[in-house]
């Protein structure tokens, strides 16, 4: 017995609480949260950013994403596949919107002094995120470091240093 | 020569112009005006809506719709399918989120005093819109009044009263 | 335990009862009727008019349509969206085949003295039916008629016949 | 400049020539014919029986087929995927409908004294169509010999009888 | 409880065993096997020929293949749609890769006096193999001779010694 | 003119040369190498490495790989999304299939003292990757440290380092 409310979710007026170690917080509504939306392929965020509050670079195993910036001004950017690894950035202002293509590594930086806001449309009813730092420094189990010492061509005690903050 | 531009449309945190027959506007922002959203499958809507203005009943042929709610008070509402023809409405207040399935007539209609304003995904990059009475009412050339007159089952003049209004 | 009759429907050779008040029945032949069609994204109908009987401006939300004229002559077509809301329209002799794109309102009219009929194949397994009269004035509840009278531009009292009738 | 007739096709009223070594012809409606079904999904055809005529076994690699008879008694099957290949028959009379999914090798076979007759819909505006014989025994150049005796277990003379018939 | 294993086969270096009237074996590595493998649209295989052994003409109704050499030289060819049946072919060698578009009918025949190997990707999780010469003669129940002896325009004999075989 | 030679790629027979940071190689057989895969949905790489290499955290953005070891042992494992972050890894010998699905991250370590080797398919024609280091920290121009101090929450020092191996 299907009712309105399956095609509902509430409440994405309140700023998300943003007192963390990167300053910013994702609201999502996805299938999980509106039951109506299977199959459909979309879902929404809101993205609230304190001051210099960052969403650290990420991808979305199965989706695009569209940002409309609300209040702030904020520095995003997404980088290209291999061979490339050529980097996009543009300084956004309130009303500018911008693409995150599917899969690609992207990341938005609030540079201004006071609370930034965002919403943003994605291509899945389940898009998934794969933050960048917490997948590879802070999975569980950890990554066997002599795979990360590797990858990133540092000391082990650098890799050491990333695991320990997640 | 692929640039950050491509990604980017600026300009919708500026109200539409909603003096009109309706008391609403849709500014889109679809392939057509980023062309970065070549095959990426998604788009976005900013929608105001002048107090007692509607988003008429229309239809989007190839996309679903997730609204949210930024100003004020909106009555929302979509059709099923024959033969049910179900009626979903509900009251949405700054925040709240609702999803407009694939292909179904659906509504909009600002209740209060105020501006009302929406943000929205859709999950095509060229959704297209349908709508009802520019359609079907307003077409060029119009449609015979014959197959108005018996789709509508009304007399003749109701139906030239209609078309003579699009 | 698959077997032949999940692939089967018998009786499309009988023509539909057009004794209703738009002179049409379409009978579908889609995953409801045969289970085999689950996942194979095709479906068929047959539509019968009377003389001078319409299929009524309607929508498939999810799929395209091609017909197949058996019997008569019908006068088609369909609208394209927004801003054109361009109608293509066609006189239709046995033999002829026309085509109506996903998501687009479209309508049949029988235009001789005698029965016609059609077959058509759909491009869903599920294609739904929006008949746009039945959705939008006899809709269940009724869609808020100053919903209506501001999206067709006209008095209430127009409204009010046009969902008495439905 | 896109016009009505970019969808449309005419003549599948009139029966296709049967004077052939099988006894049937497929007159087919696809984005060949109608340039308008480009992207939508779909397609058609008119398939005519001599008595005792075969539409003999074939595929489509990319689409599902959906088939309405008109006119007279048409044997049909199909095979289902290894190891089971097991056969799915039905014999159809006029306005029975069968579905052949997609991939899978079919047959029409008219078991009736007189002209047969169906229409059908493919779930591909480009479904290609795989005759068996033709494809295996009259390719061109001729597949080698070597692979057919084996593939078909029998002696190379055999091959040979079957390759000089096509 | 999702765990590696459910993303994990074993023992694909081990030969298959190719005494068989073909000369080869498949080993097949898809959603059967893998259950992970759900709704991600890829699989594998092995396949081994003893000499002068083939892989009979087959097609897979769901899936293109891209098959990489591993030992020996294998003969390959596929065929085209109807109506040109065209025969593409090539000898490979160890290291060369081919692809056998989606539906099409294809074989690979081992010339050299060694066993061989190859390994592929098809583009399905299950992307079904149906073998031309026990799909059409060796189906469960046996086709019709009459239908297989007009399609094959050969004697009703030469159809039962095929039958026969299967 | 579509000839073999577009579907056809040689050379997968010879290793790769790893003598590299990371001690890797992967050669690539998309629809770059062969034309003919356009629109099938497939590819596949030949994968080698130097013993105690690595092929480092990345991501296929529009694809699932399916891998298959040739030789040697490989330690492999992927991470899934946001907030669990789980690892699953698992050790593969010879003849072992393992699945990355699309778009998360994933890596393979050769454990042994001798050189390894492994085929992979991909369920698209043009999968992309994006290695997690290079794209993070080596992309052309470099991201913003203050972006990436804060999403890896390290002092600056590091991030320079590890943008300095880039």
């Amino acid at each position: 017995m299907v009712v309105a409310e399956d095609f509902f979710f509430p409440g994405l007026n309140k700023p998300g609480n943003t007192s963390n170690a990167v300053g910013s917080r994702v609201t999502a509504v996805n299938v999980n949260q509106i039951p109506g939306l299977n199959t459909l392929g979309i879902s929404a965020v809101r993205i609230d950013y304190a001051p210099y509050g960052i969403n650290p670079p990420h991808t979305h195993p199965r989706a695009t994403e569209i940002l409309v910036v609300v209040e702030c001004t904020l520095y995003v950017g997404f980088v290209t596949s291999n061979p490339a690894n050529k980097l996009f950035t543009k300084y956004l202002y309130p009303g500018d919107v911008f693409v995150f293509p599917e899969g690609l590594i992207h990341f938005q930086y609030n540079v201004g002094k006071t609370n930034a806001c965002a919403f943003a449309g994605l291509s899945s009813q389940n898009p998934g995120v794969i933050t960048i730092a917490n997948s590879v420094f802070g999975s569980d189990p950890s990554i066997n470091p002599d795979v990360l010492t590797k990858a990133f061509q540092v000391e082990k005690d650098v890799i050491d240093r990333l695991q320990a903050q997640f």
